[in-house]
Order: structure tokens, then C-alpha cells, then sequence
């Protein structure tokens, strides 16, 4: 971004308009590029669902990554599971007429997502198989449209998302893909040539955005080339000046080995991120219900799920520390999400409807957990004025009856309450600083919730 | 059963061992069928694992009457999805192939059975498809080792379940089958001619019981046609005096029309029977965690499946009433059982750990609910001397702190307490009869489990 | 049969129907049944077409033994076709599903079966591997409308030939299926229990005649056990005495171990038998024309077909010691007659239009084949009065302008033509017998066909 | 070519090898590239053989133009094949995994090649579907190792053509394909943009020149576009300047709108052109055994195939009007060649043993057919000296055993024979011109061959 500095060119911009957009208009650099806040809206949001479906949906077993597992880095479950159970000279490009998606719902999707209590989501228009889920003009054969269901699916679930829903829509794309010969191609060469990004990765980003407008470009496969190869300073500058999402627009941080958790937007900083202390820069957790795959697998035990308290925690941990947290759900290759991913969505979404107020458009407070009480960790918000209401949201139900935080401080306006129960809690304050809420003991009929209970102190003084 | 009616008889079998054989031996007549006892493993173990797994769990959609639903008597959805997803002229024997059971791995499948706290379980070896689970002699082409899965699944799982649980292995079996020629053609003869029976289903049962040995024989499809065309009273006469379960076997009332809740072993008086009163009878209420199937059906929502709190009730009354409950499981093509169904597997598992002592072996009080409190239901034991305890369920948890009971009579002896919580419970006796019982306020994390909580009150009068 | 051997009773059957009916019925005996005279439609007829399509015709490698190649004698070449082509457990009824005779369209094989000069055909109604084509009563799931083609290929292709052709219609038949456990089952005790025979092989056949009232029941897979096993001889005198064919049906002599080429109708004596000399019993010579399958192999080169030349002599030599012969056809799966099968038929068809006179309702002559000149081969036809006609086929064109008999004795009467071509030609009686024909030169253009030319010698003396 | 025209430039070329280099370069002009002269082993060889394999083959039903007929412009026949064996929504990418080659020997389909006397092969890479049938780098999962059979098909077959025959390699390959999404953008923007052509055929161009280095390049699918708009004047210098098969590669005329039959190497003129009079241009007719299609269909009948006689009567007309023939075969998708294409690949060969004299290396005559016995065609040869002989082709045996030719001016020296057949023939010179050759009656086992005649007469004089 050229920002306008002297007085004189403010004034030109206010006044003329051309002259304006041209200086106000991001450089392909990262100092210009890293200038650009990111839109409030993400921040305000917290949670999102991540999706991922394509034809790894298929084989539906070990990962996302089975096609690496398989012919990349080949593990041996994977190799068993074909052995047993296909043809031998079977491809994984043998897969994508299987990938039916016969029960695949839009609304049901977003139906399922909102009650979440997300407030956006991020499919997976491209894994790193290459399998576009649009009619992407740059991959003939190798997409929904063409081969297995289809169908636009990008499109249906915009669309659904948009009509049905107040969810920002948002678009996970692969730059790299595992085995796109062109991609090799530029490998082999050093990353010299760049056939493959010029003739698919770029298309296909101008593509998906021309075309869906997401609301988040989620990123990623960028780590074996940098950021020249991906040419991807230059496509956040059209994104952020000349794109029809360029107001609302949110993009993470994988455009380039070495960009991760230094540049772009949204700080991901590896999968399952979750620092579990106080970050500079705005960031996500993107996880999984499932501990071991992003995409669905058929074979997945009841205990390779989160529990929905496992989920809560990381979730209030996320939070507390300036995180969104970025939630996946793997749907079956038929297309109807399992129940076992509803149940989660939902036990998520009745928590923030009596939990929400501490979480939605929360702020990190000062301190993000606390000394005293293990498992206790906070938000804030300020309210008009500077009074600044703190939110201590407890893992456990308290032993003793009282509850005692170190971290906060009481002014004479302090007031104690549990989000969803009615009534103000006493307190006592500690000396020299710190509080003892006085939790009484409610029986299960009239708890708020089941998991983690959210006190909210207002007025505190620091 | 021919009894031995005079003393002289009666001395006679009791000296000599030929004689008093030959003298035993069941009839084929309902009068000497019936007056078999039903052996006591059954009624003590109060809970069963039903699990449908066949052809129908290919197109995995409508329900395990998939076939009928689309050729029998055609349904719009059933015949929308075969428009939507097959060439015109599929047939249902087409599905066969796809039948792959890829993750059926037998000591998962009953480890999730025995977490429940089942003590029992009934695979449909064949249902009404005609499809046998087994590799038949009277199936040649239409069975899991010729087509589909290439397995002997129910050996399979005959040898998990008595390898690795103290399971008992039961199997399910339809005496009818929709579509299979030799079936219409004797039904086209007004069941004059038994073609069908003499070359299908008999030999089946006694295939399954000489190659399995299933203590439980669960008999169905036998409404259109009556015993005497299903040669039902020989089959059973058999099966109590000469096969090689004949001591443990139990069996249900599906024995020809008009048989049903008449006679037999256990009555079944149709799906999910659920009376809610005491039968005279041992009975069964063979129900389905998921509302709407008893075979998988891919897209069945989560509000499809009964909460742990509905399943928990329905056991509940089914045991106050004096019924077993088989739950049904229905596990996808694949064969991995859906999360959704292991986590109520275990959910029950978990709440029988602390209130099994009040439902196995428990017999039907002479109250099955209060009058008083509405959602409580009672079992009882008679422990050594005659002092009866009883078991009072209560779905919800006492607003007031106070349970009042109305059927309870307390004698000077009685102690109440709260399976799972430590310590008794007081309690005040009502007049003329009943009993309030004190029940402490508990903070959630004190509390024995989540649903229904079960009182015993020792020592009653009544 | 029981023959009416008194005079009185002779008289009866002569004067009085219902009587005659009764005394002539055939016995269960061979003795009776060998005394039927075979219908003489068949003798006059000579070719037949044989067709051999079933789910062999899906694999279509190796041969309509594949099933036992693969599992029963594994061969090499089938062991690795599989394993090359298709995941490990993969079973033989799985390839029902694929057996999807797309392009099957009954008139036009019956047009390309008559238009070879046949006079009757001969289908595979059921071969070894037990699926019929037919959906029977007995092979439930296992048929050709339950799986696969969706359609009564045997229903559909009589009504064809009778509708639109004046070949007769005939059904080939395997009584013993490879692996059905029925079978097995039997074979295991000895044969001594029919538990197969009775509930599969009798029923159907009973199925196919009341059916499709096939004038040929050609049966097979006869030789494991005896014809009491089969019980052979009870279901050809109801063949004989009450069926709708009892008039016109032809058999043959598989009908049990033993049984082949001794008893039962026309004689077979093994696949090809092709003896080269006259047989005192009805024959047939089946052959195919690819030298290595009855049924439609893929992979067939052309030198695995027989060439026209080929077949003519074959069956030039079969007819003149007696034989019919059956010539087989075997169609790909999806139902399109490849078209080296049709230039066969036609080229079949052109050289009878000019020498069917040679052929059809001709009987072996004295002498079979010429002892002076290798490759001649005679048949013969007797006139009004008791005139007899030669017919000389010479599989070669006289190298020396002279064909040289030593068999024919001529006449004052005797006239010398060669069928096709005008006039007649000269001849010399030899001393003290034969005949020297003078074949004239001829240009190509004027050739009355391309392969194995026919004198015909009439009025000769012996 | 820009053409070293003065003295002083030859001199240069002549001396200074980079000079030379560079003043012959063709340059990418039609008339630089015109003057390239064709290399001679093209139009010495006379037969190729052309072969149409990809996934149309799966379908295998109406033509390789099946997708077209199915989507582009949709034709009745094709919907309804569709409508009644495959699911709705059926794409044809779909059948891109049923594309097996189970059965393709690439050395059994060269023999046969050789086998019919043809000298060189082209083989489809890639036709208008855009499957290549090597794994390209621009078609990603969508070529032969991604996809169905799995094997580099080129390059399979181009190993052994080189490794086991005396055959020269040629490929076809289609320039635009039906339904690519940036063809058909390039095609909405008037052709003013090229990202098909730069990303795809180019580059495709390219690499099968490079990777395989056919000695035919047979472009196709030009017609929409310019030849500016495909860039092949640049690619067929690079083609003559700089490819590994600079010096032997022979191209035809398919390289735009407007280019064929115009520019180019040899002219094709439109499918199976066989214009019946000598053409000033090297040309060829490219046409098929199948009547009706190139690629190879299932259900096609007997009498769809052209018989030898018709083939070679295509043949002889061609040659001697200047062109060679391109004779199509379209394997099946299982990969082994139908006999039928075989027996006329080695039917062909037969007739080329005895006749190959009077076609390959022979030049078109003065005249191509004669006036006074129609189905008389003529080659030439001229030998050392200027003695010239021609051929005559006679469709037909003379009737009269006189072949009365109008065209040929005997000599003294003039003699004449048949080919294949011992001695000369008698002959008489008519007035003023013509030959009258008298034709002896030779039996049929003495013919020299069945379908056409060839007579050589020496030393004409015209």
C-alpha cells in the first residue's frame, strides 16, 4: 500500500477520486500487503467450520493424504487397504466416478453449520489431489462437474450458504498439487519455470473468487516454493485492490515457504495450532473432530472423536489467546454428514446460546488463564466507557463451592454472575488482588449447561 | 411334551434313563411347546443386541425393506433414488456385488456389544431378501461367500463373540422371502404346496443351528402363512429335543400366522412392542436406535436416533414391565459400526455400570410406575430370606429435593439410597402408604450418571 | 415301451385311441426308451447351431470353463488373468452384475443362424456354473433376469426363432453344476442322496420343456454320477410319453455316467467326435468354430477360428458318415454377434444355396470317402423307384482335369454334373469299377463356389 | 525456406556452416513451409495403417464422434443407448475407468499391422476428446496412466513397431477438443485468445514429437480456427528446423481453416477422398474397414465391413490416381483386434505378396484408368534406362479370356504376364493403340490370387 502521507494527497483523496484509488491501491510486497487490517468481521466471528470433501472421500480411509500415503510416501495401511481391496494397477484418478455424492444437501450442510454457532465457513474447493469441487475451466476431467457428482458443488453450497444462512462464505484452495505433472515439472527445475502456476494454481485462484467471492481464501500447499514461484504477492494485491471481495476479504498466511505465521492475513501457523498464550497477530486454529483426518473416514472409532468437552476447551483456550477457531467436519463421499459431526455441531451450538456472550466479539483480556485455578481462562469486552467485563470461562464445576481467581480485579461495581443462570453470585475479593466467587450448588435440573461454565465479573479494574 | 403324569411313570423316568428320555420329549403340538420353560439366562439378562446387516445396507437408504419399498409395493422416495442413481433395469440382486464389508472386523463389533452392557446378541443371518449371511447350501449365488462380502459372516461372528465376550450368540431368520419364486409360487397355490419350505427355510434353520449353535432363534416373516405350512411345531420339537442347543436355546412366537403373542418361547407381539403394563408372558421389545430403520441408512439425521435419554426410558418400562429390550444396530456395507450408534452403545454401558444392579436379574415389582410422581418405574429383587428390594427409576430429577412415592411400602428395615452416590438417603414414610425420600442437592459433578437415576429402597413390605 | 405284442391287442391299438395311448407309453428303461425312433426331422436337417452364452461370457478368456480353470483345476493363465484384472477376493458371481447383453437382439441372431443354411439351433439354457438363462424357479438370484441382462434370453430367442424363422428351437441343458453345494453335497455321499437332482437339475428340466417346448434337449454334465442318480430315465419317458414335445423332441445320450454313446437318442460319444467312419446310430459331430471355446473368448486370433474350408470338410465328412453337425456359435456378453461368427454363418449358407442338394435328407452311401482320390466324400439320396444319386464332394479341384473314382459304379443312365454349374460332364466308366469325370477348365468368374465342389452321379448301380 | 537465391549467398552457405544454417531454415510461411519436399520413403510405402483407440472405445457404439452425438449435437440413437444402460447423470469422463486394455499386446497388433503389406502406422494420441493416450503433462488424469488402462499406450506401441517391424511410427493427434472449457473460451472470444492452444495443443505438439519422434504427424480438429489461431505455421518450422524428426517426418494438410487441401504436407482433402483422378499434390485417403466409424463399435454387422474386394478395389484406384491409403482399425477397448479387421489386415497382405510389384514405389501413369474395359487401373514403374512398365489392375476376370486395353502402346520390346502366375501372356497390339491381352483359362487352384489381377506390361512407349 502506498499510503497517502502528506496532507496534500490526503486531500486529493478525499477530493478526487481517481487519484485516490490509485494511491491507496496495495503493492505486491509484504510491507504493503501486511498493512492491510484484516476485516472486522473475522475477528468478531471466532468460529468457523472447515469442510473437506473431494475424492479422498472415496477410499474414505487413513486421510485426506491417501493418495500420498498411497504413491507419495506410501505407509503400509495404505498399501494393505488397496492390496485387499482393489485391482492391482487401480489409480487413485480411478476413484473420482465413485464420488456420487447422492445425498449431498446444501442446506441441510449449512443448516447443520449455523447451529454451530460458526459464523463462517471454508471449504475445500482444491485439495492437494487436484480434484477441483467447481467446473474450473483449468482442470477438464479432474472436477465435480465432470467426473463423479456431477455437480457445482462450490456453487450449490454458495448459494445455499448465501440464500439460507448468515454464514460468510469462505474457500480452502491447494496451490500445489501432489502430482500434477506441470507442478513436478516446475519441481524438478528448481522452481524456475512456472508452468504449473501460471497455467492452474492462479487461474484457478482468480477463478474461484471471480467466480464465488468467497469471504475467506484459505491457502495452503504453498511450502515447497516461495513466494515468487506462487506469484502470490501479486494475486493478494489484486485480491485486496481490484477483486469483488476486496472490502471483506480475509486470507491466511500460507502463500510461500517461509510466509507462514510472518505474512498475509490470518496468522495459521501449522495445523491445530493452539499456542495456548497471547498472540501478536490475528490467528486460527483450524482442527479437526476427528483427531486423525480431515476428511471422513469410514472406519473412525466413537474414541478418535473429540468429545464436545475436548472441543470446548480448545475452543475457550483459542479464544482466550486472540484465536478463531477453525472446526472440520469430514462429510462421507455420499454427501450426508454424519450424525456423529451433527451431534457435535449442535452440543457446540447450545453451549454458545447460553456462552456466546463471552466469546462472540470478545477480546483477549491481560491475562489469558488463570495461576490460581487451573483450567480457568478468560475474554473480555469493554463496554461504553472503558468498563471492562471479564469472562472466566471453568473446565471443571468447582469442588469446594468457591471459586478462586487470581487474576481479576473488583472495583466496588463489580458484578458476579454464571452466563444462563439467574442471579448474581456473591464474591469476596482477595487481597491483594483477586476474587472468590461463591458457586452455589445447583442441581443438574437447573444447570445452564453441561460443560464448562462461563463467569462473567463485570467492572473489574484491570 | 408328553408328560409323565402318573407316579408310575414318574418312577419310571426318574430310574430309568431310557425311558425317562423318551418320555420328555416335546410334541409337536403347541400345548407341549409351550410348556417348555424358557431358560433363566434370558430373562436375567434383560438387555440384547439386535444388529441387521445385509444386501439392504448397500443402497443404505428408505430402510432394510429397501427392496419391497421399491418392487413390492413401490414407495415415491424409493423409486426417486433408484431414477436418480441406476440405470434403468438395476435389480436389487445387482446391489449384491457392492456388499463389500471392507472394515467388518468381528471383535470391534462385539466389544462395542458388550460395552453396552448387553448380554446377548441377534444377527440377522438372513432377512427377508433371502440373502443368507452364511454360506448356505439352499443359497447357492445369493450369499455372503459367493457374492459380496466373500465372508462367512456369521461364523465370523459366532467365533468373536464366544472367543472374546461372555456374549450370548443369537440369529435372527426370516422364514419368508419377498420375491423368491418357490415362495410365490406356493403362496399362488394358496399354501397348499410347501416347496419353498422344504427346500429353503427348514433347511436353513437347521443349518444355522447345526453349523452355529445360536442360543437365541429368532423366527420372522412368518405372517402370511401358518405353521402348519411353515412346519413350524416339528422344527421347534426338534430344536428342544434334539439339537444341539436344545437345553439354552430360546426362541420368539414368529411361527405362522396367528402364532404371534400366542405362542412359542419369548412373545414379540410386533416391532418396538412396548405395552407399558405387565405381561403375563416373556416378552421382548425388539426396538431401534435409529426411529425410522432397522438396516443403516446413510442419510438418516441425528435427530433420527434416539437419544440416550429416550433409549434409557424405553429399557426402562421395557423391565418394569417384565420385558427384554434388543436394541438395534444397523452397521453400514462397510462394516464399521457409525460412531453415532458406538457412542449410545457405550452411553448405556456406562449408565448400566452404575444402576445394572436394579435391571439385571431384577424382576417386575407389583407396581410397574408410581401414581404419584409420573416418570418412575419400578423392578425388583427378592434377596435371600424373602425381603424384597425395590428399584425405583426416576427419569427426572426431583424438582422439590423430594421424591414422593406412592407405591413403596417401608418397613422399620428399609434403607433408600441412590445407586452410584455414596451414603443413604433419608426418608419419610406417607400415610397410609408410600414414601417421600429426601434427595440432596448434588453438584453436577457428584452426580452417579447423567440419566435416570435409580433409588433402591430396601426391605419393602409390599 | 411296452410294446402291444398280441395280436388282439394290436388291433385295439389300431381301432381304439385311448387304448393305443396307453399300452405304447415308453418305460423308465432303456430298453424302452432306445426303441423311440429319433423324429426325422433331425436326420434331414444335418446343421445346427450351437450357442454358448452365460456369465462365462463376461471374463470371455480362457474358455465357458473358466470358473473351473480359476477354482476347480486352477490354470495358470486364469489365475493370473485374475490376479492381473481384479481385486483379490473377487468371486465368480460377481461377474453376474456385467453380464449386461446390451446389444442383444434375438432376430437378428436368428436371421444370421438360418441364413448359414441351419435348420435348427441349439442353445445353452444353463451351463456348469448353474446360472440359468431363464429366470427359473430354482435358481433364485442366479438367472439372467434376476441378474444381469434383466431379461428371459431363452423366451426371448424362441419366440424369436418361431416367429420369424422356420429353424427349430432346441435347448442345451447341464445337469451337474461345479459348484453348487447341493451338488457337492451329494457327490460327497456317494450320490446316494438327490438332494441336488431333485430340488435343482429334474425340476428345472420339467421348467424348460413346459416352458419353451424345446425340440432339441441336448443335456450335459452327466458323467460324475449314473442315470439313477439323474433319475434319466423316468424324465425322458415323460419326455417321451406326456410332454408338449413328446412328438417331435430329439436328445441326446449325456444322461449319466456310462450312458454316452449307448444309449438315449442321438449319439454324441464326446465334444467333436468326428469318427471319419459310418456309425450304425444317429450321431452328431458338435464342433465349434473357434477351435479352443464354446464360448466368445476376447482374445480369440483369427487362426483360432476355423475357416470355412476347414468347416466344410468337417462337415462335408460328418454328414456322409452319418452325423449332423452342430456348429457352435459363442456370442460376446453384451449380445452383438461378432462379425467373424457372421461371415461364417454366410459363407456356411452360400456354399449349401449351391450343394445343399448333397446335403439335406441325404444319407451315407455305401462307400464314405473314395479310396482312388483322397479328399471325396460321398453321400447319397435314393429317387422315386429305387434310383440311386451319388453325391461326391472333393475338398480339391482336379489338379489334372480328371476326378477319378474308385467307388461309383455307373449306369447306361448315369448323368455326371457338378451343382452350380451348367450342363453336364463327361465321363469313362473304369474297369471293373469307377468313373473318370472330365472337369473342364473354368474361369474363376464361372465357379459355382470357392470351396469343396460337388459331383453329382446319378442312376448308379451300386 | 528462405531460399539462398544469389551466387554470393551459396557461397556463403556453402562455406560458413552457421550462414548456412540459418539461410535454410524454413520459416513459418505457408510458402516457406510448402517447398519442403515430402520425404520419399512416404510415397514409396502407398499402405499405412490407421488406428482409432480411446475412450470412445468403451462405449464402443456409434462412432468415435460418440460424446459429440451424445452431447454436442445429440442424435436419437445415442441419447437412447444412454437412457437405457447408464444412470442419469452419467458423465463421459465416467467411462474413462472402464477403458481397461486388458488385452492389448502391442507387438500382436504390430505383426498384424505388417501382416497386410501396409509400411507405416499412425496411431490416434489423442483425438477430439481430448484422452491422450500417452501421459501427458497437459492432461492431467485425464490420459492412459491416470485413468483405465494405465499403461503409455504411444509409447508401448512405438517401442514395438521399432523393436519388432520394419513399420514407420506416425501419430494423429486432434487439435481442438469438443468440450475442453478453454477451447470452447477461446472459441466465445472469436479465437482471440489462445490459452488452449498454449496450454495444451502446442504444448502437446511438442512433446509427443520430442518424446516419441513419429515419422507421421497427422493433425486433426483444425477446422474451426485459423491456422494463426493454432500457431502451426511456427510449429511445423520448428517441426522441419528443429525436431529430432526434421529429415524423415511427413505431415498432412489439417492446420486451420482453409489449410487443407491447400498448405501443408500431404493434402487429405476430407475423410476417405478418393478422387478418381490423378491429383497434382502428394495425397492420401484416410478410410476405414468399418464403414461407419473409425473408432470400433460392438454391434457393428458383417456387412458394415468393406469385403477384400472393395478394400482393394479402394486401394488400386487411390495408388493409381498418386495417393497412398491410410486404412483405419478400431480395437476394441479390452485391446485385442477383432478378427474380422485381421483377417482383412491378412487378406490385404496375401494380395500385396503376389501384386506389391505394381504398388509400392510406382508413380502414377499417363493414364490412371481405361476408356475400354472399365475397372482397369494403371501404375507405372520406370526402370533403369527410361524403359517404362505399367500395371494394369483389372477388377475383374476377363470374360472373353481377352482384356482389351485402350491405353497401352506396346513396344517390339513389350512383354506381358500376370502376376504371380508362371509364363507370359499373348498379346495383340490393336490400331492405332491399345493392347489386347489374351487371357488363358486357368483353374482355380492355379490362380495366382482371388480378388484383382494385375498384368505387367514392359516397355509401353507412352
Amino acid at each position: 500500500m502506498v499510503r497517502c502521507e502528506s496532507i496534500f494527497l490526503v486531500f486529493l483523496c478525499l477530493s478526487v477520486q481517481v487519484i485516490n484509488v490509485e494511491c491507496m491501491r496495495y503493492q505486491p510486497t509484504w510491507e504493503s500487503l501486511d498493512a492491510r487490517p484484516i476485516p472486522s468481521w473475522y475477528d468478531e466471528a471466532k468460529l468457523g467450520i472447515f469442510i473437506h470433501w473431494g475424492v479422498f472421500s472415496v477410499p474414505s480411509f487413513s486421510s485426506e493424504w491417501f493418495w500420498w500415503n498411497w504413491k507419495g510416501s506410501p505407509t503400509p495401511a495404505v498399501l494393505d487397504f488397496m492390496a485387499k481391496n482393489y485391482k492391482p494397477d487401480f489409480t487413485y484418478a480411478d476413484f473420482g466416478r465413485d464420488f456420487k455424492a447422492e445425498f449431498f444437501n446444501p442446506s441441510q450442510w449449512t443448516e447443520a453449520f449455523e447451529s454451530s454457532g460458526a459464523k463462517y465457513i471454508v471449504f475445500v474447493s482444491k485439495h492437494h489431489e487436484g480434484y477441483t469441487n467447481w467446473p474450473s475451466k483449468y482442470s477438464f476431467s479432474w472436477n465435480s462437474v465432470d467426473v463423479g457428482p456431477h455437480r457445482d458443488i462450490v456453487g450449490e453450497l454458495m448459494n445455499a450458504t448465501r440464500a439460507k444462512t448468515s454464514l460468510k462464505f469462505g474457500l480452502y484452495h491447494s496451490m500445489y498439487e501432489w502430482f500434477h505433472p506441470l507442478y513436478l515439472a516446475d519441481k524438478k527445475a528448481g522452481f524456475k519455470t512456472q508452468d504449473f502456476v501460471n497455467q492452474k494454481t492462479l487461474p484457478e485462484l482468480y477463478e474461484i473468487v471471480n467466480q464465488y467471492k468467497p469471504e475467506v481464501v484459505w491457502s495452503d500447499g504453498d511450502w515447497e516454493a516461495d513466494d515468487t514461484y506462487w506469484r502470490s504477492k501479486e494475486y493478494l494485491a489484486w485480491l485486496y485492490n481490484d477483486s469483488p471481495v476486496k472490502d471483506t476479504v480475509v486470507v491466511n498466511d500460507r502463500w510461500g515457504k517461509g510466509i507462514m505465521c510472518n505474512h498475509g492475513g490470518v496468522y495459521t501457523c501449522g495445523d491445530r495450532f493452539n499456542p495456548g498464550v497471547l498472540q501478536k497477530h490475528k490467528w486460527v486454529n483450524a482442527m479437526t473432530i476427528d483427531k486423525y483426518s480431515w476428511g471422513y473416514r469410514r472406519n473412525a472409532r466413537l474414541q478418535d472423536y473429540l468429545t464436545i468437552e475436548e472441543l470446548l476447551q480448545t475452543f475457550v483456550v483459542t479464544v482466550s489467546c486472540g484465536g478463531n477457531m477453525l472446526m472440520n467436519v469430514g462429510p462421507p463421499s455420499h454427501g450426508h454428514i454424519a450424525p456423529i459431526y451433527e451431534e457435535r455441531l449442535r452440543q457446540m451450538g447450545a453451549w454458545l446460546k447460553v456462552n456466546g456472550e463471552g466469546i462472540y466479539s470478545s477480546r483477549p483480556w491481560t491475562f489469558q488463564n488463570d495461576t490460581q485455578t487451573p483450567g480457568v481462562w478468560y475474554t473480555k469486552k469493554t463496554g461504553s466507557g472503558s468498563a471492562v467485563t471479564v469472562y472466566a470461562f471453568s473446565f471443571a464445576w468447582p469442588e469446594s463451592g468457591v471459586l478462586s481467581l487470581a487474576a481479576p480485579q473488583a472495583s466496588p461495581a463489580t458484578v458476579v454472575s454464571l452466563l444462563g443462570f439467574e442471579g448474581n453470585l456473591d464474591y469476596q475479593t482477595q487481597t491483594p488482588q483477586g476474587l472468590d466467587i461463591h458457586v452455589p450448588v445447583i442441581p443438574i435440573n437447573k444447570m445452564p449447561c453441561d460443560w464448562i461454565w462461563c463467569f462473567k465479573i463485570t467492572a473489574v479494574t484491570n
